[in-house]
């Protein structure tokens, strides 16, 4: 298996991006890596070692800014992320894994690698902490609005690939504002149909936001909008929190000193707990190759977490699994 | 002033109601209390005291169950909110709270003591804890959909209350998926024009899920299908974290527990940071009568405290202000 990695992209790049290269390499033995970028800059990088073989450099003259309006990639075509993207649209890999400008590599997914006939939308799924471990929500932000056949193609897309990380009978609910059918908007009222339709009893019926990160369902499906509104409400609680324990522990003087030294362990855990960088990449499903985009300020495990969910996705058969079910609907 | 409270409603009535209404007439020497409820019920909850005379009951012989249809309110009218609600209709009270039925307490709202002319939709205006004291969150859920108009005059309605809780030039954001202006759906993109053109600098353009509990804003605007997705994963995270902690510091042996123990007051204090019982009830806003929803589960405080957030509505002359500036439009 072969995964084309935006050597370039991230804040921390391409450090990181190559440690985090060689991490998935020693994990992986049946996996080569595409570093795309300045052949200058990456080839001092590349040490001597037994996984050396596996890597090999993609030369691509410039980097796609991180801050740079994502419909410019199109003619950007030496940047480090087209010319990944472009390895798995002509079959020279099997995924790509970037940690650029997130509207940068949708647009490399859905404009590059392409859509799956039949897909009306691409959409992000990314992998929440929960209480059962994570779960995940889609779309967290590839469309702003979203009909209600695309609500029902992400309940798809959040079935297959919750069996792939290993949840045999995935649970799929569908974010509103209460739980009976009736709630909610003319779109949730309709999307509800569709995804008892297609999904049978795997539809949980409609979930809550307290059941993002709170609940027993194993995917929450909603529109873009939504999903990010959600996803940044999460980082400013957790923020909140860890503001104010850091303030009420200082205010407490010795005590809260002593009380820290004793709990170091347990709020490090924690901490790791609500760590997005944990959970690797966020996947982009919909798309006719494995597309995976890792936070941008990674650290090498990070990136090595992102290439491990794209390994997973292309060990698992997961675009092929998706056209299968969509595909030319 | 005279506030009417429903004395009925919420998980924990009639004492706690009975309690917190006293609370309320120590800290305010001009309010007056009606009690709206079962006479029979109430009389020996009303002990003797300097407060007494300024305590009186309405009879009231039915109770609106927790989990009614709130449309069923309007012909439910011996119910102890119906009655409380006509209160203030006839003049006869300044406010209604009420820890009863959300939906039950918002049709009495907007149905019973009416919508301020020109309004065309209430809202519930919630304060979220937030590094700043509090944010407040409107819509919090009245209306899952929501038109542009309808957020502009959200927007108008949280300005007016900041500065009823004491914010001198409160910012009002748009909630929205990213701060440049183009960003979002068509309707983010229309009301934020409208509120930029009503409120000129206090606009402060788009905010993020973030800014909710951690952002600059003295004001969030958002529908209330978005507002109820951002209250309710707030407390998923809430949840999460707070389990996430137990579960850690009893794994971490003996040094978890005298850690904890150290820490108990900064636990402690931050529990009640995140606690929404400590920040009043929800204020209903759009009607011509102060009406505040106290949490199902509130205690005594929690009512003094949804008290004490319609004495300042009613003291601020909050209603009389938002006819000026929405009404007749």
């Amino acid at each position: 298996m072969r995964i084309a990695l935006d050597a370039f992209g991230g804040d921390n790049a391409p450090q990181v991006n190559v440690d985090g290269a060689f991490l998935a390499l020693k994990e992986f033995q049946d996996l080569e890596i595409l570093l795309v970028g300045r052949e200058e800059d990456l080839k001092p990088l590349i040490k001597e070692s037994p996984e050396t073989s596996r890597i090999s450099i993609v030369d691509a003259r410039e980097v796609f800014p991180m801050s740079e309006k994502p419909s410019l990639l199109l003619r950007k075509k030496e940047t480090s992320l087209y010319k990944a993207a472009i390895q798995v649209k002509d079959a020279n890999a099997d995924a790509l894994v970037s940690a650029g400008n997130t509207g940068g590599v949708l647009a490399a997914a859905l404009f590059v690698v392409g859509r799956i006939k039949g897909v009306d939308r691409g959409a992000i799924a990314v992998l929440v902490p929960s209480k059962n471990g994570f779960t995940i929500l889609i779309d967290a932000g590839a469309n702003a609005e979203a009909r209600a056949e695309h609500l029902r193609d992400f309940g798809t897309m959040g079935y297959e690939y919750a069996k792939l990380l290993g949840r045999e009978k995935p649970k799929v609910g569908l974010l509103n504002v209460g739980e009976e059918q009736e709630k909610g908007t003319e779109l949730t009222k309709l999307a509800f149909d569709y995804l008892k339709n297609d999904l049978g009893d795997s539809f949980a019926g409609n979930v809550e936001g307290r059941d993002i990160n709170y609940g027993d369902v194993d995917v929450v499906v909603c529109s873009g909008f939504d999903g990010n509104i959600a996803m940044k409400t999460m980082e400013g609680t957790g923020k909140l929190i860890s503001a104010t324990l850091k303030k009420e522990i200082k205010k407490s003087g010795l005590y809260g000193i002593i009380g820290a030294l004793f709990l170091k362990r347990a709020l490090g855990r924690l901490k790791k707990t609500m760590d997005p960088s944990e959970y690797g990449g966020a996947f982009i499903l919909g798309v006719k190759g494995a597309v995976v985009k890792a936070h941008g300020n990674s650290n090498a495990l990070a990136i090595k977490n992102a290439i491990r969910v794209a390994y997973q996705g292309v060990k698992g058969d997961l675009i092929k699994k998706l056209e299968e079910k969509l595909g030319g609907k």
